[in-house]
């Protein structure tokens, strides 16, 4: 390493992968920390928690995407803190890693507004683990109340609250419209899956707002299509087992998903420069950070105000492109060439609804339904990296079109955890549905 | 049901469901309860546990295979004792399922010998949970050694030690040094995953002790080409975090699986009748239990000799056939018609070793190499059950077999549990991989 800048890149998402592939082969040593060994391909996270896709479709391993770049090390870690004077990041376990540049590119999750212990009960989509959460809580709602209807005779009203009108809320609202009408409706033999109610609540006056108008109202007729009971101007302000509460009223509800907010990483706090009140890093226009030159802050972490005045969005095209304007940096350095200002390219976007329902904005044009659906399934499997196998994700896909089903709608877990299920469904317990991948306890206390 | 035999069929494993096919749309009304809402295609999970298919890939939900069926009912549940004299089920939360008939399938674990606290260390293999941790250790032993590497210029020993030279350890054994010495060795730019050391241990003088002499023979040759080193005659007698104890030699190694040792679902011991020491029922020749019989217990879970005096084996071709067949003296009862004895007919078995390499013993031939290999490629795609389709996995195979990918090398879990990883590797702690599905907590315990 001796006459060769290290650079470290911390996160494995569309910002970090990215400034390392602009990096690979090139005459730098990188080293790429990921609390995780895989990248997650984001934008189809979805399908998992609905059962379209499987965890190992949509995620590949990082060494595997970064393989052929010799010049880039990939280690599993957390980082934990910075001593910028010193130019390290010390890992979760104390580990000093040194770093000529250093590239932060950690992400967002879920900000639940003050009120984190909502979590356990309205899980957000961020992580694969969240995703079989959320599976796992779907299509165990369905089986409990069968369970209950042929065990009982009855059953309590199949509810299903999505907290959160954009895009991840529209698309999960939607998927589980389809689950209770089509994939599941001649499974189950006593209760009728189609009357099952799935209710989005958006604080705003319409659905997917970063789009135009006549858009937002395509979508949320499209949700209406779908069944969906979309609730506009309507905050949920209390999340209980088993309910939630909308303006003044309460709502019984098997599940509940969160699909709002956004907190960037805690890592940028631990900077010690500013940060805005969902904990962005304010950059440079080059993405560096005040005083340090030498350290860049990409992504959803990053807090940028474009040339017409609005902030960069929390996309993942916005994260890509300054993964790689980061690197470029690093390299116009080593090369004593100046760094260029970091503008962010909108090339448009889109959102998928359900089943051959989705609104796109691309290229000046605007497409609703099933052609903005093609384009969208189109752009997301051609852009699928290094997974499996481009053709087998689109064949899955398309066999899922034809045919409504739902392969993948395993619900794992153990035999405690129903337990507790059932207990919960009828009412002598609140402890059900804590199940989140983030409530395994550390395993000290548990064998101690 | 008034005038209608009602059918309770407990696991939905090969036993219990090919029992509930067998009783489709005949004139009975039929509960089918399982713990679980998939049926796991067994001979598969090894694929899971070492990253060729995903766990959706070999599952499929139980309601989906028997939706066809309209006289039967699929409930989620947990079946937790017997009043026979009632003809009543209880299930674990108390509530009562009657029946004119039962049918016990629950299956088998493995046993630990007494050593119940082993199966932190050395998880074996019989659900997906299973598969999910075992895949998970064995992917993060190779991350935890790079990373430890890239940070301090050494690791530790990679060393996997598998216990049991069954179908199970042999498949386990060859897929980790096929890991090793193929799939990995390109992706790790520090360590060199080649020299990982693959050990094998078989308390009896050959692997694979039910095929014949020169086949077992042809099974440890084909696993040494693969790199493992298989130990005849060598019984693992204790298990500690990080190393076993083989005869009077300790034994480094990150990763203990188990693949040994049966023990029958504990629901056997709860009917109160004999059972032999491994958990298994003695079952009459028509498979009911002595005093019931209109209780039959099948699969893993019974015990019955042949003609010839040996008991028939714990495997899915017999416990698919003797489901049908309490099936059909449950059908023969109601037309009135006496029960036939049941005989297992065995076409023979397979056994599959890596890439290529399999021996097989069908039809009064044997193979190996090869032409075994693509024999079992054949006969377990063929048989793969309504699954999310059989020409993906077909093309999975083939693709992973051309390219030596293993694409769902997935590490799940949470950051926690690899802080504590990380720690464990560096010996300030023993708790690291209690990661097992079945240690996750109560969740009452957990918001308690």
């Amino acid at each position: 390493m001796a006459d060769r800048a290290t650079v470290v890149i911390i996160g494995g998402g569309f910002g970090g992968l990215w400034a390392a592939k602009a990096l690979a082969n090139k005459p730098v040593d990188v080293m790429l920390i990921d609390r995780k060994n895989h990248h997650v391909f984001q934008p189809l996270l979805y399908q998992v928690a609905t059962a379209v896709l499987s965890p190992g479709e949509v995620a590949s391993p990082i060494r595997r995407i970064l393989h052929n770049a010799k010049n880039i090390e990939v280690i599993l870690g957390e980082a934990d803190a910075f001593e910028l004077e010193k130019n390290t990041v010390l890992l979760e376990d104390g580990s000093a890693v040194p770093f000529d540049y250093l590239i932060i590119a950690a992400g967002a999750r879920h900000a639940y507004f003050g009120n984190d212990e909502w979590e356990t009960w309205a899980p957000g989509l961020k992580t694969l683990e969240d995703a079989v959460e959320i599976r796992r809580r779907i299509f165990l709602a369905f089986e409990l109340a069968e369970r209950k209807a042929a065990l009982t005779g009855s059953h309590d009203p199949l509810n299903f609250v999505v907290v959160g009108g954009g895009p991840t809320g529209v698309e999960l609202a939607g998927a589980i419209a389809d689950i209770a009408r089509q994939a599941l409706k001649n499974d189950f033999k006593v209760i009728d899956t189609t009357k099952a109610r799935v209710m989005l609540f958006e604080g705003s006056d319409r659905v997917l707002g970063t789009y135009d108008r006549d858009l937002s109202q395509s979508a949320k007729d499209q949700l209406e299509d779908l069944g969906v009971e979309v609730n506009l101007n309507s905050f949920v302000t209390e999340i209980e087992p088993g309910r939630v509460r909308a303006g003044d009223k309460w709502i019984e509800c098997e599940v509940v998903l969160w699909a709002t907010g956004v907190a960037a990483s805690p890592l940028g706090a631990r900077l010690g420069v500013e940060t805005d009140n969902a904990g962005r890093v304010r950059v440079a226009p080059d993405l560096s950070i005040p005083g340090h030159p030498n350290v860049f802050v990409i992504g959803d972490m990053a807090y940028l105000l474009q040339e017409h005045g609005e902030p960069i969005p929390g996309v993942s095209p916005a994260a890509m492109q300054m993964g790689t304007a980061a690197a470029r940096s690093i390299l116009a350095d080593l090369k004593g060439k100046p760094r260029k200002k970091f503008a962010y390219i909108d090339r448009g976007s889109m959102a998928t609804i359900g089943r051959s329902k989705a609104i796109a904005q691309v290229f000046g044009m605007k497409f609703r339904g099933l052609i903005a659906w093609f384009l969208w399934l189109f752009l997301h499997v051609m852009f699928l990296i290094g997974f499996r196998n481009r053709l087998f994700v689109l064949m899955g896909w398309f066999w899922a079109y034809l045919t409504r089903e739902r392969s993948a709608r395993l619900i794992t877990g153990d035999a405690e955890e129903l337990r507790n299920a059932v207990v919960f469904m009828e009412g002598e317990g609140s402890g059900t549905f804590v199940g989140d991948a983030s409530a395994v306890p550390r395993s000290k206390e548990r064998s101690g």
